[in-house]
């Protein structure tokens, strides 16, 4: 062991997550030192809003007059990023890495949107980038990816990466209320903000796809081709029907690798019950890998919250120091790539089985002229389900596909929505069969 | 990137995991020398028996004569031990280590009987020590503890860390079959040995535990201080009581930190239907880890097999040639305590809940002469369950108990088994309430 060396830190931001890592460090000085002597100095933070009312206490001494002020300290070795969004954030994270200091950031917006600029700079400034905690919080998915998981050839990811959506759609599972009524809840327990429209509508799961997809193939997707599609149109009886069938509906992050052809989606899913994902419940997050040789993995923990992300944001800083310590920053390359020669898939060119809720007339024919269409554009059905009946009425029929191209079953959708006899338009849910 | 430099690895024992290693190098070599500048040389192996029959080939020039010839070889940079057991292996990694080299080991029992010895002289010499696939096979719960969770206190580890035994529990749970005929289906389907003793006996967990609670609390648990109870006395009946308590049964590796008190035990254990570990099933291993401040971790995944094991063995080859290139040998501290400070619970010591299941002659006042015991003991009857009736005869009682002392546990029951209405002894299986 090398002789002590301190490792100072600038912290940007001290909301929740920044107050977590504050204590988390306070607690955790004394064993670091004894265990891996490693002596970790919060040495400033900068933060706008001072005023607020905090649980940690930050002596003047540590108060960063401005963010530059960090940025521009020779002492500082690890700049700690915990503001978000593209904004700032962005400005910081790169004057940070020009200066040649090491960064931790939880920003997932800003590597899924920036990844790629920010990660080259990061590799000629032979500087780490870490960002263990901008996907699934506690949850070691990117260490596992990069280095646990370091001799496999990643075939697909499903993740259960959005905590306020699994909080959501378990409600409605568990308890049989309906989306707005498991959304109220979700935002009286605190597990959606007041606008929750980044979670419900996919666009947070779509940014950690997008960083997930980057660890796994080593290199970046462009963030507009990753599809999107969020859990407000999912029914209170999708997931019912679906239950019948022995599935439940997850919100997924859906990532596929064969040879150089990418897919990547966030969109709701049928899983089946027997999956180990379809028992994750509330806002617990969860992702599951498949690797060659590793086979199926699944990692599952809090996704979110003050302790476990900045349990991620800590573990970040501990891996810094000791490259720091040892001289070997820059030991894992940082992700690389550019996503040259890997084409990403369109939506369209997926094929997949499919869930169907048609809204119809109760009357003969109307099952012949729904399958007719289904057989002219090569979808075949796998299971069918009518219960209700009421006669002249709208009742809705139930469909289970084979695999099918996307392309053909959203023309086959439209033909379908025409007909006279349906008289809403045709719920479509993917299902992932084997995991 | 530094220039690229080969690391070349010398394999002891080219069985099931060494054929698996072989493979994977091979596969991976082109990727790893791209993505990480690292060019993986398999240079020497030695194998007692090159007579049998292979699905790779390893050309003449490359198989060592005698095992010391790849301790002796200069050029080799990682011995990767793969021969098992507490002979041969322990020379020839303490040679290795001597010499200067660095060893990657799946060997659990060498860890969990001799690893104090082992990793003090890794220290000493500098040497990086890897043992991924020691525990859980493609999981990677030892980079977990070592690294993702650095910044945490864990609190305790709930593991299925044996799929032998958790294939035939499953077996028994889903298919209503009894041990033996579970136990031959395992056998059948290679997933138990001819001689299964060290498994369904928890000889194969408690080794697994010993490394786990090491890379937990940093400092080694004597081997003979686990507690180890195998599955074998696990009856039918109980796995279907437990379930009517909404329970089900698993052989849990079992590791609690509180203060400067272990709790290290194997034992059949009733765990809540709702937790995820109780969704584990067939072969599968899963590790649930609680943190400070990550909270609850789960991983699951494959435990054994040549793929997935080797998928681990690969990791670690990639961990430490990171190092070699980065001039980093030692930068993870290898586990250097030596449990000083550390008290390991006598198993009397430990509180917990038990499942009991007394086999009595059905008549009046047999319910009042047990209740009376537990009453003296300090234990209190939580629920209560007694469904046959033979009038006379020897009916099954059923108790769940709130939280008691061991030791007053087993004085009740040694008190219970003497009494002369009680005709079998009573069994008794730990219960777990809050992973």
């Amino acid at each position: 062991m090398t002789a002590m060396r301190t490792i100072n830190i600038g912290l940007i931001g001290l909301g929740t997550v920044g107050m977590g890592l504050v204590k988390a460090l306070n607690a955790k000085r004394p064993i670091l030192k004894q265990r891996m002597g490693l002596d970790l100095n919060l040495r400033l933070v900068s933060e706008k809003y001072w005023g607020r009312k905090r649980d940690v206490r930050i002596p003047s001494s540590m108060r960063a007059k401005d963010t530059r002020h960090i940025l521009s300290d020779p002492g500082i070795d690890i700049v700690v990023e915990l503001i978000g969004g593209c904004g700032d954030a962005r400005k910081y994270i790169i004057e940070a890495l020009r200066r040649g200091k090491h960064v931790v950031t939880a920003n997932k917006a800003l590597l899924a949107e920036h990844g790629r600029e920010i990660f080259a700079l990061a590799k000629m400034k032979k500087a780490d980038l870490y960002y263990e905690a901008s996907v699934c919080g506690a949850i070691p998915i990117i260490k596992t990816l990069r280095e646990g998981l370091a001799s496999n050839r990643i075939e697909s990811i499903f993740g259960i990466v959005n905590g306020t959506c699994n909080y959501i759609l378990s409600k409605m599972t568990d308890s049989g209320v309906d989306f707005k009524d498991a959304l109220r809840e979700a935002q009286k327990l605190g597990y959606a903000e007041a606008n929750p429209s980044l979670d419900i509508e996919g666009v947070d799961s779509a940014h950690k796809l997008a960083i997930l997809a980057a660890a796994a193939s080593g290199g970046w997707v462009p963030f507009p081709s990753v599809y999107i599609e969020g859990i407000t149109h999912v029914g209170l009886r999708d997931i019912q029907f679906a239950s019948e069938f022995e599935y439940v509906i997850k919100l997924l992050a859906i990532f596929k690798q064969e040879g150089a052809r990418i897919e990547a989606r966030v969109h709701p899913t049928l899983i089946p019950k027997s999956h180990l994902l379809a028992s994750v419940r509330g806002a617990h997050n969860a992702v599951c890998v498949n690797g060659e040789p590793a086979g199926e993995i699944v990692l599952y923990g809090s996704g979110a919250g003050q302790k476990p992300t900045s349990s991620a944001v800590l573990s970040d800083i501990i891996d810094i120091a000791l490259n720091i310590v040892s001289g070997s920053c820059g030991r894992v390359p940082v992700i690389s790539g550019d996503g040259t020669g890997k084409e990403i898939k369109k939506i369209g060119d997926i094929e997949t089985q499919y869930y169907l809720r048609f809204s119809v007339i109760d009357r003969p024919g109307v099952l012949a002229g729904i399958t007719g269409v289904l057989g002219r554009t090569q979808i075949s059905i796998a299971s069918l389900l009518q219960t209700e009946r009421k006669a002249g009425g709208v009742v809705p029929v139930v469909m289970m596909t084979h695999k099918a191209r996307e392309r053909n079953m959203q023309r086959a959708l439209s033909l379908i929505d025409r007909l006279p006899f349906v008289k809403a338009k045709t719920v479509l849910i993917r299902v992932e069969e084997s995991l």
